[in-house]
């Protein structure tokens, strides 16, 4: 199937080529930046960080941007338009990784962004807007257990609590920015205004099978799903496996399993687009003949809509109750974290719509169910976001994979959705 | 509770309650032989096993016994007939205990079987048979991972091959017998002929909650229940718990969920007192956020028939298979270990019926569903267990608890049993 679809890349003539050979060059370029030779590992404020940060300051400059690095690490290019000054349209995505990650995750929209630009520098274009790229420094939160550092600094939400939290070394956020020659008191400076911005569009890997299993190259998104997070604790009576009948034991992982099963039920017969999912699971004592008297599980809830989020939460957890009251189960449940729903601002979702239809693509709509940037750039910005078809659904593994044809799709979209962008006003 | 039993024994007259005092007494003696101070741990061939093996040997002669270590650590006791050379009712359990052991598992039927031959001596009765008290040294089997050592080598039936075998520490079984003062290359000398024992009965705690629930302090045991360990590994695919919608998921969790649940209600709803656990369970990768792609979990399964538990475990076996075909799972399943069903042999069973009906108690007869050292000594001899109540159904546990009237009781029991004891042949 790879080399079919690199056999039509190569066959689709040499301007549209041209964009998608140049992308995975670069994207094999940055992923050879990695803490380990073997396998992809970039983590916010290393040495790998920094080369890679130069590396696209030196692309952004070849594209006619202006560039610099941010009081965050961000890695930020300016393509000014028809005048100097004007807002932008803001492009963008991160460049860390997971640990042992795949090298499309991020890069892919980041370098995506640097090619178009680098192509409207080449036709001598401006358009009566600016176009900026920005590479955003931490969007995994690996180190420092804080996701989108970078997008959030730049939004002006960072919060400088997190300064003193510390990585698995013992070294605080500050003093890695200060070795890193950042100064960890001026992140402030990062923070960018409503007015300065016209929107905010991420191209990203889709980290999901759903285009794969329609054939579609690239689509547009719907929202960014909210998520909520809970830790569950079942507490029953643990046991000696072959002295305990089965109708007095209190068997606490019987009961988890009878929650995963009725909580991935509830999730498949739910028409609203809802994901849950059962990840971590710890039966104690964990011995082949003892009877489990805990079990401690996560339960991951994620939906297009925040309504339809919080009915399906209580309901499992309402479900997960009766369970356990049924089976003499002690229950905790507690919500360890939550997210909002980013919903895509419909006046840019359907710009990104038109130009996917512009290229000859059928457009199809699908929610993100991971999390990106733009859960932070929405404090300052209408926010969009265009995925690219990824193989097997995989990511965050290195078997991570984007056909270059198309890494060439998703490209000439978000070309043809820069040349056509007219700002909210303008479209209505 | 407990207060209450106490006090029923005290009133119960100097005679009964005397009995049931020096056992309660001499176990808090033998659990003060511990590794640590604070929690019992008594393992084979210790410093601490070898202090637990002088005391017992010291009780056993103060109860008229000829006493002595065997070749594998075990205490052997003998009180002899109306004249020497007997053959014997061999009476016993074992010695070691698990970590973080309670008091009761083992001691309780090799102090109170002392205590019943005391009585005997202190009456100077001599019986048509010799009475032999074995102290087993290894049930457990904690130190070298093979249980049964002791009462193996008493059966004859000791595997020389894991004399090889090495603890935790990298110390041998043949180093830790020679430091413990025994010879390895002589362990066959533990061996008895069956000509020697007319039977072999075992007191033991129950350690499980039936007793309890029916309010009865003993029971006889129909059988030790056969067991089957079975490994299972479920691999679907993992993936982001946000992007890949619930219709293309192969969660190996969730399908390891279902099976569980249908092993639970086919061992709950089955008549032939199967019990069925799944103790063990790991997922991978084991983050909240992604679905996990594989899981390993374990099933036991025991029953006191062997044609109904390898028909249980046939059944399951093919549920699993129909739930990890259905759900697209690889499934790989392996019997670990499996032990056949040791029947309790009727006609000394009904003698351990009379006594208990003897004693003004009603006469119950339920399965073992924990392994004993009778499962080696069926080799040599007809088997025959006398299960105690404990507290809760608790074992291997610091709460394993026995009341002092429950240990008077089955001391009664025991002591009928052996005054009125006829041989195989004479109860026809």
């Amino acid at each position: 199937m790879e080399s079919m679809s690199e056999m039509k890349a190569a066959s689709a003539g040499p301007q549209h080529s041209s964009l998608g050979g140049e992308i995975v060059g670069r994207i094999n370029e940055l992923a050879a930046i990695s803490e380990t030779p073997e396998r992809l590992t970039r983590i916010f404020l290393t040495k790998e960080h920094r080369a890679a940060a130069e590396l696209i300051l030196s692309w952004m400059r070849d594209a006619g941007m202006g560039a610099h690095l941010d009081a965050i690490g961000n890695v930020c290019g300016r393509y000014e338009g028809e005048r100097p000054g004007l807002p932008c349209l803001m492009l963008g995505s991160h460049y860390d990784t997971v640990r042992d990650a795949g090298k499309w995750d991020g890069p892919l929209g980041l370098i995506t962004a640097i090619s178009c630009v680098a192509d409207l520098h080449k036709q001598g274009r401006r358009l009566p807007f600016a176009v900026e790229v920005t590479g955003f420094a931490d969007e995994e939160g690996v180190r420092f257990a804080s996701t989108l550092l970078g997008s959030r600094a730049v939004a002006g939400t960072f919060d400088e609590s997190v300064l003193g939290s510390k990585d698995s070394a013992g070294i605080s956020m500050r003093d890695a920015l200060l070795q890193f020659g950042l100064d960890p008191d001026h992140i402030g400076a990062a923070a960018r205004a409503r007015s300065e911005l016209l929107g905010y569009v991420e191209l990203h890997i889709e980290q999901g099978p759903v285009l794969e299993g329609l054939n579609l190259p690239v689509g547009v998104v719907s929202a960014i799903a909210g998520a909520t997070r809970l830790a569950a604790n079942l507490t029953g009576m643990a046991g000696h496996a072959g002295t305990v009948p089965m109708p007095l034991r209190r068997d606490a992982l019987a009961g988890a399993a009878e929650c995963i099963v009725e909580i991935e039920e509830f999730c498949r017969t739910d028409q609203s687009g809802l994901v849950g999912t059962v990840g971590y699971i710890h039966a104690m004592p964990g011995a082949t003949n003892v009877i489990p008297g805990q079990v401690s599980f996560t339960i991951d809830i994620r939906a297009p809509s925040d309504g339809d989020r919080k009915r399906a939460v209580a309901d499992i957890v309402r479900r997960v109750e009766n369970i356990a009251k049924r089976r003499k189960l002690k229950l905790q449940v507690d919500v360890t974290h939550e997210n909002r729903t980013v919903p895509c601002a419909p006046w840019l979702k359907s710009q990104v719509s038109e130009a996917i239809a512009g290229e000859g693509c059928r457009v199809f709509e699908l929610p993100s169910g991971a999390g990106h940037d733009g859960m932070a750039m929405i404090d300052i910005a209408d926010v969009a976001m265009l995925f690219v078809r990824c193989r097997g659904g995989i990511s965050h593994h290195p078997d991570e994979h984007v056909d270059v044809a198309d890494a060439d799709a998703g490209a000439r979209v978000l070309l043809r959705l820069i040349e056509n962008f007219r700002p909210r006003g303008s479209t209505q």
